[in-house]
């Protein structure tokens, strides 16, 4: 569990909530068909402008936002230099039968195990990371969109209700409710957006870095086993991608590996 | 049919409607002069920004957003381990006779046969995805400069509307009427950027991004067959192009093909 | 002339001002100040920030959007075919005697004629090119520019409105005819935003790109002539260039040249 | 202590505080759900947005504010040429017992001489440039993101004001008391963002510049000892990233040294 | 005296008075306060934002907006043609006699005629090119940043200026004068921007694209000269930076230098 991510999204809503509350009336800010047309034209524009199988990856990813990441780039350091002196010590075939589940890393091994080209290793594990980028700006893509089109249509909610409401204006008494009744869906649209969609479009794009951050090290790490570079200069190498403060130390990695 | 784009299209515009339909009356969101200001201006300004060429072929575009694409990567896959085996039981020469919908791959397999320099294939193939990805990229920029034109004369429409009312202040009580008139056009205005071209142009940059990906797969393959690589370093190289779990494995390829 | 563009920019124009004629006194949407602070405004702003030469050669090729272009790349596709029968069957050296009315074709066949070392071709084509782009984006840059500029001119005009009226609040039935004067210069701005220098400076962008196309395939094609490529060979290069169904087919071209 | 940022800071504040002030009551601009709502909200979603470790190093960074930077780029070339004189009089190995307290150029220095290979090393330190402007470049997005999010909030706060205020429009008298609560939310939000935010996100980023520049200077001067280049010439290559008229003159270096 | 820039801003300046004068009090337009906020605010904001030194620097490159520009690049053209006949004529080490007041040829020159290698003669120049453009962007960027801040700072005056007229809300005849005061700092903070700031912004980067093409003209040229390559050579390649119908022809240059 992701305790930052869940207490600030939980901070939050308190927050406005706990507003609204004081103010007096809940039932002011509840409105149903305006919450239809915010949340149901979102998602149906979402869904125009994305593949349906785009849009329900996403939603399966920001599941993630809540969701504690475990990858630390230390690990996927520490693995490298394992497998660096595994490769050095018993052949680079005994890689074949290294257990990981990280994909990226088993089909690294594979590879070279195999005694593939070098070249056609680099272009295979770089083809995998520039598709996974992709891939991954996509997810975020559906949020940012989401983001966009939530006060959109919190807009185009409180344009219905002026204009109904102009259209009618009899009773002076009535302008005020009426008025109230369509600036909710802008309400609406814009705390869908500021609040959900746009964080949460953020916190996967934070999510991606690191992810590629261990994919670079995993791939750096992968072409050090091919030129059979010792443990320290691939440690050397491969700790200049986690800042300096955060950076396990050598002795450490092979101490734990013991 | 793309059904989800399709329904999504559908549930937006029923909900606004049915916001519009239970407000009271619907005359009141029928404004013929507004609607020309917005839908003429907006075409006006787009065949004034882009070619006429290039208009139509987006509007021809646009129709493929409802139409189910059957772009799958892994059939592209299927396709260039299939050539790779002819070409390497067969020879390059046999790869003339390949018959295929797609013109990519048949410029692919008619410049190998011929035997051409492999800088000259690689340049050649090169040069159609980028002309491709241009040609797209106007395609989508038109409907992403309908989306930011059609709210622009949404607020030029509101303004004329303004202008006339604020001049002729007499009656009180047409304040609110003429008022509501004025803001139609933004309403539709936002309504058609929201709903319909920016949602377009979303959806044409993610089929451009797929079929992008597929032609990438022939480049890579067409590149293996001519380092005459064998059927499993030309999976494992182009199957890096689609995510793991959508990626299908290699002996189902195989027995696909028998 | 670009009938195209031409239709686009005048049907543009009547819709909104039979909108303001059909809205009544057509008076009320005349301000001579208004207009003078906003394109006098607009064009200062513009002075101030672009040299000169580069203000008067974008309202020149802002002329061009009127013209109708005659850039098809199948022509220059064309062009470089016979150019590189001719070095096959006559030598590099009659190329220098090619009469076109295109500086760049002309340049690129001197230094072919001279002799010259192909590293200094390539890279004194490409500058070419790359020059030209960077004059072209300037020239577009004006007009984009300009496209800012109106509308914060119209708002700068509104609030010196604003505040005029406000000051002297005493004859509430002045309010709407002072606030409709106000709010024309919004007009005006957004209306010369929108309408004319978004689009040109759109426009200019679709006739750049075609441009460039075009120096591609002269420069593909000077290449290819350098490397004594076979026509067949050149063709199936620079066609990449074009999109399949706009080709002109290899024997329509030499028939075409006989 | 960085004088100049924090006088325009202080005087910034002064300005506001004193245009509130001169107006009257001070206490019509403290509304303290107002202040939760936008510090709250912009918080909860900052948190939500990017990871706690994200978060709280650029509260750590933003401190740097207001510290006076010492990163003069002619201290780093200073330095690099001294190594350079070191390692070309005393061998490269004895660049090992240099002592210096900035990371990087200790790490240029051990690998220099372990007598690394030549790409090992560039790559190695090419890498730690990249993470660091990483690193960087998130620190700075957390508080561009707080300058987007802290006027959305206010945004929201108003919204929630507006709606209560309507919702129950009886008294005239009150409106204006209500609606210049709903307004101090916006007014938050825009003074959190304009007057601390982004131009706190902006000196990290000129800081980020000027650390990259130090950093660039030390990697090229780290190439040139193992090229053996002589003092001279690196002093040419290095002092090419300081502006002429800031750039130490050599002979200056040179007796700063003995 | 760049004339165009000059008359450019008075003549826009003279608009904006003219209109304000022509519709009445001019004190109207007058608050000090107002203008305090926001010229203090921007001030405070843009010294909090860049360093020192950058904000001074920039405060003189913007002198340079209205000084007339002599950058040539025809001159940088035969400069360096002149060089390349001096060098073949009477060998590189002649260079080192040059004199200019362009640093940048200056430098050139000394590392051709110190004999030094041409990869660190191409690194060098190539530094001195991109340092140029980095610092130029900051100065660029200062005047962006205040074309952003002085609207904003505007918007934190009206709204100061609203709460407090909404406060204290009891003589209607008020209301219209106050908001009229509170609306001057909006139209302040416009006028700066879109008047001053931004097109100086502006002007600093055309200025910049300019001085570009002239290093760039001279470090070709350098080059060239390393290559020596003959005058003809070098005129074909370094025009290519020139457009066409600005180019000084050979012989006209060379005649220039008899």
């Amino acid at each position: 569990m992701d305790i930052a991510s869940f207490t600030g999204f939980i901070c939050g809503v308190i927050l406005i909530v706990s507003a609204i509350v004081l103010g007096g009336d809940v039932h002011n800010f509840v409105n149903v068909p305006g919450m239809m047309i915010v949340v149901g034209g979102t998602l149906s524009a979402t869904f125009l402008t994305f593949r349906l199988k785009d849009v329900t990856s996403s939603f399966k990813a920001a599941w993630f936002v809540f969701t504690e990441e475990k990858n630390d780039p230390n690990d996927s350091l520490a693995i490298m230099i394992k497998l660096c002196e595994i490769s050095r010590r018993q052949g680079l075939a005994k890689l074949e039968s290294v257990k990981t589940s990280e994909k990226f890393l088993k089909k690294a091994c594979m590879l070279i195990a195999d005694g593939s080209n070098e070249e056609i290793i680099r272009n295979t594990l770089r083809t995998e990371i520039d598709s996974m980028k992709l891939r991954h700006f996509i997810v975020q893509d559906v949020f940012r969109k989401m983001g966009l089109y939530a006060p959109a249509f919190g807009m185009l909610g409180t344009l219905i209700g002026l204009v109904q409401m102009l259209s009618k204006l009899q009773d002076p008494n009535l302008i005020g409710p009426s008025m109230a009744v369509a600036l909710l869906t802008t309400f609406y649209g814009s705390f869908l957006s500021t609040m959900i969609f746009l964080p949460i479009a953020g916190k996967l794009k934070a999510i991606t870095i690191l992810q590629v951050i261990n994919l670079e090290i995993m791939f750096e790490g992968a072409v050090s086993i091919l030129d059979n570079n010792n443990p320290i200069i691939v440690y050397d190498k491969l700790s200049s991608f986690i800042p300096e403060r955060n950076r396990r130390p050598l002795d450490k990695i092979i101490k734990g590996q013991e």
